[in-house]
Order: structure tokens, then sequence, then C-alpha cells
């Protein structure tokens, strides 16, 4: 795209939201899984790490590498509940791609929004392998700003298109459904979990709170259920009572950073669950009846952000959606990056 | 700086060249610098874990965080010393300093200038402590992109003013002269290690290949010298042979990453060395007389970064060397990110 060493191509909030407009939401997430399941398809050629965390009392701020050899990715995020008090987002994040063979930076990205499609994206085509067959109604149980993502990722990949929203703030379910108006889905506002859970055949839990919660308890959990157990993703932060746990199969992203992070941390270390990559390859079972009750233990993976990455890397040609950073020291000669300084005072002494 | 909670204050490398050239190259080492000892100072505080490399047959990929639990701080940066090759630069880098509290990002930076410019500003720092005192002749084997910047640190910090030069690149060799021509040192080019060793007191190695190499060997280090070893800084990358450091007094900065990444890679895991940060604390002794030989085995550490970040951010309001970057997706409504993408839906369609 460009051949000046100094610039890579970084794509800005107004940018990303053209360029999710522009594709169509819907359309983006369907690509987006493409890229997904196409990336967890060659799992073991990425190289893995669980993501490196510094927490502190208020949230986390995260770094998520992944390389698959050739191109390198990674992803700041973080997470802070109590921002939305004063007007920030609980979760802010942007990414960069880079060409493992100079270590060059090919991207930087904003990736709030993009985080968001990705996480409803991977939801969605674990469903695909894990759902009951032909599920048409999902229970939303959260209903801040992943839920309506979750809601157009499950009805483009899977066809669901009837909505019970539940949130213990009635005005988020509100705000969500009113958001949803124009997606031909048909949406029920629940007031209790309880009322949410009737007729679902997927289960969506997506709160924030940072701390160990129980939005669904045991008795509310029937046969054949598929639960996307997206909010629990960080340690002390869980969603569900540990019965529904011993009770379902449990599928997983990347278990050493899943038994920390997600719901199995509440189980012992050596439970038995399955990687999500090795369904999609055929190694290993998705759902084997109609009865039983499958869980995607959600806490989000590098591998994710690496395919959105390479996904948005894709459009930018075409599109052109995308400023230039002069990021990288360029000097004409490489091995003399102190007289490219020289020079500029030159220049300076000169004008 | 600015209140819009979108905006990431970012300074490109056009902007690095003019806030160095503006506070002039040696002023800006002597305070950076003591960013630098202030934060070694109260190394305890810092959340510290060593760098998340990713290796490649080519080079290496590695993001280096760190926090003092109110400012979070991270570098991507790169060493591909097969770049040059091409007119790309060994090294490249930048950093991001965000808020432990909010999880927002202050300041996006390059960092390719910026870290020759810590790197240097740190080995000055050890040597304040190390060196033998009054040291005024320093030589400096491998004469690449880190050179100049060694050699205006320490004249900067410790008034040494005799540069010997050696590089088996003799070009490399005269173009560092040539850079530092207006710098007032007393230069000599050396046609070998040992010529430039000669009356050296310290002596500054920095060279670049990936491998293990002996630059220097046991029977050049005299008595009383300070050796600052630079360029050995990855596993299977050293410079120095294993009898020298078994004669030297071993200073580094973190311990658990020097023991895979710097020269005592080739030592016991157990082999005695000192934290430089309790020598500055008056913890440890630095230099015990003036016939010990010490050595600074320096492989760069994200404190070093976060000092540096600090600084930079430092000198934004009143420079304003900086851009504007649209980096935070920030809704009117924080928990409606959904909305926010329909609102500009809405306002594409009206335009």
């Amino acid at each position: 795209m460009t051949s000046k060493l100094n610039v890579v191509p970084f794509v800005n909030v107004d940018n990303m939201m053209k360029l999710v407009l522009s594709i169509g939401v819907e359309r983006f997430l369907v690509e987006l899984a493409g890229y997904i399941e196409d990336d967890f398809k060659r799992w073991e050629l990425f190289d893995k790490t669980p993501r490196v965390a510094s927490h502190s009392t208020e949230g986390v701020i995260e770094l998520m590498p992944t390389s698959d050899g050739a191109v390198y990715g990674f992803k700041y995020v973080n997470g802070h509940p109590k921002n939305t008090r004063d007007g920030r987002q609980t979760v802010t994040a942007f990414g960069v791609l880079a060409d493992v063979g100079t270590g060059y930076p090919l991207l930087l990205t904003e990736m709030t929004i993009l985080t968001a499609l990705r996480t409803a994206a991977t939801s969605a085509v674990a469903a695909k392998y894990l759902a009951p067959k032909e599920a048409r109604t999902m229970a939303i149980i959260g209903n801040g700003a992943q839920s309506e993502f979750q809601a157009l990722a499950f009805k483009a990949l899977l066809g669901v298109d009837r909505l019970r929203l539940h949130d213990i703030d009635r005005s988020a379910s509100l705000r969500c459904a009113r958001n949803l108006a124009g997606f031909e889905f048909d949406i029920e506002i629940c007031s209790s979990v309880e009322e949410s859970m009737e007729g679902a055949e997927i289960v969506t839990t997506v709160t924030a709170d940072k701390q160990y919660a129980t939005i669904l308890t045991d008795n509310l959990v029937g046969a054949g259920i598929h639960i996307n157990a997206v909010g629990g993703d960080c340690p002390g932060k869980t969603e569900l009572h540990a019965d529904i746990l011993k009770r379902s199969a449990i599928f997983v992203e990347y278990p050493p950073q899943t038994r920390i992070e997600g719901e199995i941390q509440q189980l012992a270390p050596d439970h038995p669950v399955t990687e999500l990559w090795q369904v999609m390859t055929g190694q290993a079972i998705g759902r084997r009846d109609a009865r039983q009750i499958t869980l995607f233990d959600s806490v989000g993976f590098a591998i994710e952000d690496f395919s959105a990455l390479r996904y948005v890397m894709a459009q930018l040609e075409r599109t052109k959606l995308y400023d230039e950073l002069d990021l990288l020291a360029d000097p004409d000669e490489p091995r003399d990056l102190f007289g490219m300084l020289l020079r500029a005072q030159a220049a300076q002494t000169a004008a």
C-alpha cells in the first residue's frame, strides 16, 4: 500500500465505523467469522501464550500477542467496569499487526469496535458447532455494549431471530431492543433471568461486574441448551453456578488461559474440557446429542484478535479507509539513526 | 491536554526529532537519566515481568510492559539484524503510556529514537555508580546506530571526552566520528579491539550480530575497567568471553530477564549478580576499589522505557509536539457501542 518505510497504516475509530458500515455489520461478522475459523483450523501453527495481564483494584490492562510464523499480532485491551460512571468505556482496545520477517508493523488499528465484533463472531462460530440444530431462540443476559453484536452474529451465522433480553438495568434491555429494531428480530424484554430462559435454546451471558456472580443457577438450565458464557473472563469474575459446569460438556479456546480466567476457574484444574479448534478440525466431537448441555466458556484469545487484524488489513487496499502514520524512524542509511537527527537539525537551521 | 475521550496524543518520528533537538541531545539524555534513576530508586513498587518475546529465525518481536500502580507503560520493539540489508532498521519501536485507573492510553509515541536515547542514558546512569572515578576515556566496540548516543550520554553524565572507536566495518567508525565532530570529543579510530582498549577506563560493547560472539577476550581486560555490555541482549547473543564475567563484579537490571538474555546466560543460574537499583538506593555496594572490574550486563528493561515514556509525556504540554489520534471509541452513552455505529450510519445517510 505504501513503500515509505516510516509509514504504518492506521485505522482510527471513524474509519473503522466507515469500514463496518460500508461492508454491513452482518456481512462483516460473517466474513470475520470465516477468518477466525480459518485460524482456529491451523491452531497448532500459532505461537500461543496466555495474555499478559496487569491487574489493579480498578481493573486490568492486558497485552495479547500471537504469531503464525509469518505475521505477528497483538492487542492492548483494558477492562474497567467502573469506567462507565464517568462516561468512559469498560473495554477499549487497539492492536497491531507486524511482519515476522522484519519486525516492522504493518497495521495499527482501533480495536474497541473490532473487539466487540470479533467476540461476537467467535461466539457464533463456536455455536455453529455446539448449539442445538436449527436453534432460533436466544436469551441474552446482560444487555450492555456487547449484546447487539452477539445478537447479530448469531442471526448472521446461525439464523437465530428470536431474542429474550434481560438486564438488571431495564433501560439497557430497552436500548438493545431499540438498536436492533431494524434487523428483523422478534424481541421479548424479560424482567427476570428465569423469564428470559423460557424457550431459549441458546443462552448468552454477558454481564460486566468484576466479581464472582451467579447470573445463571442450575435449576434454570434445561436439557439440550447451549450456553455461550462471555462475561466471565478474568480471575475472580464468573457468571455461572459451578453445578451447571459439572452438567455441561465444556469447550474452551486455550486451556492454560481459560483455567485462570474462565468459568472453569471454579473447577478442579484437571476437569476435562475440549478445545474448540479440535472440534473444528474434526479431532474432537462437539455436541453429542439433543439433550446434552454444551458450554462455550469464552474468555477471548489472542488468535481471534489476530484474525480480526488480518481481516481489517485485507480491506485496506480496496477501501483506503486508513491514515498514514509516521511511526518508524527511517534514516537514509539504516545504521545512521543519530545522523538522521543531525540532518533534521541542519534542515531546521537552514530553514 | 485534551478532554476528548477518543483522543490519544501521538508523537511521531518527526515530532520526536523536533523534541530532542529543541531540548538538545545532551540535556535530553541528562534529564531522561534523571527519570530513569528516579524509577530505579522506587524499583520495588513496579509490577515487573520479563519481556514477552516472539522469536523467529530472522529476529525477535518483544512486548515490554510494566506499571508503577498509577501509570502503565509498554513498548513494542523488534530486533532483526538482517534488516539493514534492505534499508530497514535493526531495531524499531513504539510505546504506550496508560492510566491504570481507567485503562485509557495517555500517550502513543515512536520509540526507535527514544530507545536509543534511553539505552544510552541507562548505560551512563549505571556507569555513574560503577565506572572508575574521573574516567575520561571510553572504547566503543561496535559503531552502529547506538554508538553516538552512548558517547554523548557518557559525556553528558560522566564527562567522558576521549573515544576509541572500533568496528569490523571501518566506515561505521568513520561515520560515528563524523557525526560526533561537533561535540568536542577527542576521537581515535582503531583498527582492532586490542588497539581500542589501550588506555580505556570504560569499554562499551554494542555490536549487533544475533549469535554467540567473543568481541572481548579475557586478556584485553585490565584491572579497574568498567565494562558497559550493551549488545548481548537475547538468548544466544553474547559479546564477552565467559572468563571476563568470572573476574568481574556483575550488575544487572532485572535478574530473571538478564539470566536469559544477558552475558550471564553463559554462567551458572545462581552466579552472584547485584541489582543496579540496589546500588542506587544504597542497599548494595557498587565499585569496591580502583582495581575491581565492574560489568554492567545491560539487556534493557521495561522500567527504562517507562521512564522514557514519562519523560516524553511531561514535555507535551509545553512543546505541543504531538498529534491527536482518534484511537478510542467514545460513544455518547458508554454502554452503547452499537448505537454509535447506528448513529454514524444515520449521519452518512443524511449527508
